[in-house]
């Protein structure tokens, strides 16, 4: 590498003017990344170094004897108990130390190798693998697969919680659909990516899996996702499964709660803040998963210009329900002089023909109202339901799982209005915004 | 008015125990607000006075001899002038003392009843109002109509800069639309909303006006949207036109800059402090609004479930361009094996039929990336193009626009990857995220 005789997977010290560092060579990302070499120290964190600082690298061990060495490393029998489900991504995947490709963890001993610090806190009882796929390659059916996979180990006799791997780009989707879909939850069940990857200097994975860990281990039984709260690796935040979404294409700490704040703050060390009281307690009992979801739910996210034409697409084609992610309060054209743009006419054919039209806002942060403004106000009186402070993503999630249950309009709108797992938060916090 | 004798429009004197207010009376709100009365003090602030801590209210003047007064208040000759374009929404409505009902304000005198301080600021050389509509019943057509009042007022001898003001549910997307219409723009261009309406006491429509009126004498040739910068009274934030968006349906500090910093923070009393030098200055000559507007243009947000049927309706309905929201990075689901809800093969065959399909992130912050994952990679390869940090509301805007000028495939690519009113943004500072 570089000047040097070293390669991926070899054991080496290596000397700066700054400091010295011993560990293990990562290979090196596909992109980028030619200048500097990272090294994987014993502690399971990365450090990247510039070729240029090196003054002399001393081979310790050689990529063979390495991998021997790590695979003795076992979880210990004494530590409390977990499950993983791996679904693919970044985050559990290990790097092939021949060709540099990344490749899903089956075996709890390989997750080891990857975050060895994990077996300070937890033991893994069972690692399931429903499928790998990139997550935005994730279905609604996928969601099912993932509940029935957590729910059997959730049910599994000693294990304290569930942490789901998953990929970042869809997560928040996912995290919704687990709330809906496992009822009677009971355990904590943790929801970890990674936004960089393991064979970078600034890998998550190994932080947000610990911190998950210790998230398994706390009195917390929600469906929260657990990643970094910070850009450095100070602590990680478990946000609420149904308030929360992916703000930044790849930051560390790109999940943020939104109309909540977090359940907790999670320090590596297992130091557990409760930053917010009002969640579900862990209870003795049994989870069930309910994966059934209606698969003719659509959201629609407006903006000027959006022609009505795209509900009467989705009446035609025999859509049970959708989610209008509307401006401000909850608004789309209603201007009657508009006749081409006008949305409420439209609205009423939806309604009339049995479609559930439910209001969420594209502003993200606060709350719909139908009363503020005579737009709305029409809009509710075309049936319309305004679904207060919830995510769009989240009530779209939120309606599949209602429209496979129900028929009735009435017991489609109460469901719909229907706090089941926190979507709904009566009391938002001012320093929730932009949190 | 309670069990005191005054009524909406008096001018009075209210003592509670802690202080003593003088002004006029407002009309109460349609919702809530019964508890209190409102006063409009003579600085233009307002402020509620719970009734119940009244103790007496001496009436000065009845409503009748109030608004003679009013009237007289005049511009001052000697202040700098600026134009201002009315389109309807809370922030230059009067309120009717009659009814309580609110009207658009037509002439620069009855401004000053509703925000007196601005007198001091500035001069209104014209007022124009091409039509008085709610932001959300806004169409491109509107935005053309906006652009060509702005550039004439921006033409016209003496004034330093114009204000739009406007309803806050879409105000960002006609500030991209302006961004893009306005060629050549060489004055500043301020778009103002209210969040609160002038009959409460959190009306901030009179500080985004002062503000605004600062911001058209400023250096900056740019559309900005000058809105509160926190939830107090403090200071407006500028924030580019192309580059900003409704994050809150009821706070006042909604529109917040994404992936770039604010243009300026704007005190009251005209501090005007620039953060962020990368802007266009001030110089001579002539704008020109060129309004053409695709509106065969839609914007498509992603969602795990969304079946790929959606660009096919698209392409069947003739339309000339998309933009994806897509996840993460810039994703849709691409798995081959997944063949009902797979986007390559519908990609390719749109692409084919001649229609521009661009990616954006519904992530919001941070740059889309073609390159990270393989996902994006194929899709790029389709003739996906990834229009970097650009929001996926400003890229809708722009396309219409270059749509409408361009037919070949390169030219329209070349276009939308051509930073032409500081849409992208090559150094994201990273304390924008979540400004």
């Amino acid at each position: 590498m570089g000047e040097f005789d070293f390669q991926a997977g070899d054991r080496v010290r290596i000397y700066t003017k700054a400091a010295t560092y011993e560990g293990i060579v990562m290979p090196r990302p596909e992109t980028g990344g030619k200048e500097h070499v990272t090294i994987k120290l014993d502690s399971g964190y990365n450090i990247g170094v510039l070729l240029g600082a090196v003054e002399k690298v001393e081979k310790l061990a050689a990529k063979s004897e390495k991998r021997q060495a790590k695979s003795e490393l076992k979880f210990e029998k004494g530590k409390p108990e977990i499950s993983i489900v791996t679904t693919g991504g970044t985050i559990t995947s290990k790097v092939d130390y021949k060709t540099g490709g990344a490749y899903p963890l089956t075996k709890p001993e390989e997750l080891l190798e990857a975050v060895p610090e994990l077996a300070k806190v937890v033991s893994v009882k069972n690692i399931q693998k429903p499928f790998s796929i990139f997550s935005e390659d994730m279905t609604p059916e996928n969601w099912g697969e993932i509940a029935e996979a957590v729910a059997k180990e959730l049910n599994s006799s000693g294990v304290h919680g569930v942490i789901v791997t998953h990929g970042t780009d869809t997560l928040h989707y996912t995290a919704a659909a687990l709330s809906f879909m496992l009822k009677g939850l009971h355990k904590p069940v943790a929801l970890v990516g990674a936004q960089r990857s393991v064979d970078r200097g600034s890998f998550d994975g190994n932080m947000n899996l610990v911190c998950a860990a210790h998230y398994c281990l706390s009195d917390i039984a929600e469906v929260a996702i657990v990643m970094h709260g910070k850009s450095d690796d100070d602590y990680c935040i478990a946000s609420r499964g149904t308030k929360v979404r992916k703000m930044h294409t790849s930051r560390r700490d790109t999940f943020r709660p939104i109309n909540d704040l977090p359940l907790a703050k999670i320090f590596p060390d297992g130091n557990l803040v409760v930053t917010n009281t009002n969640h579900k307690k862990r209870t003795l009992g049994k989870v069930e998963a309910d994966t059934k979801f209606e698969n003719k739910t659509a959201l629609i996210y407006y903006y000027p210009g959006l022609s009505p034409d795209i509900l009467d697409y989705y009446v035609k084609q025999k859509y049970k329900g959708v989610i209008i992610a509307g401006t401000g309060f909850g608004h789309v054209l209603t201007q009657k002089e508009n006749k081409k743009m006008e949305w409420l006419s439209h609205i009423k054919d939806a309604v009339g023909s049995g479609m559930f039209v439910g209001m969420a806002s594209q502003a993200i942060y606060g709350t719909t109202d139908p009363l503020v403004y005579s737009s709305a106000r029409n809009l509710q009186d075309a049936g319309v339901v305004y679904l207060k402070d919830m995510l769009a993503e989240t009530a779209y999630v939120k309606l599949g799982c209602v429209l496979a249950h129900h028929k009735s309009p009435e017991e489609i709108k109460k469901q719909m209005l229907t706090n089941i797992a926190g979507e709904f938060n009566e009391r938002i916090e001012p320093q929730s915004f932009l949190y």
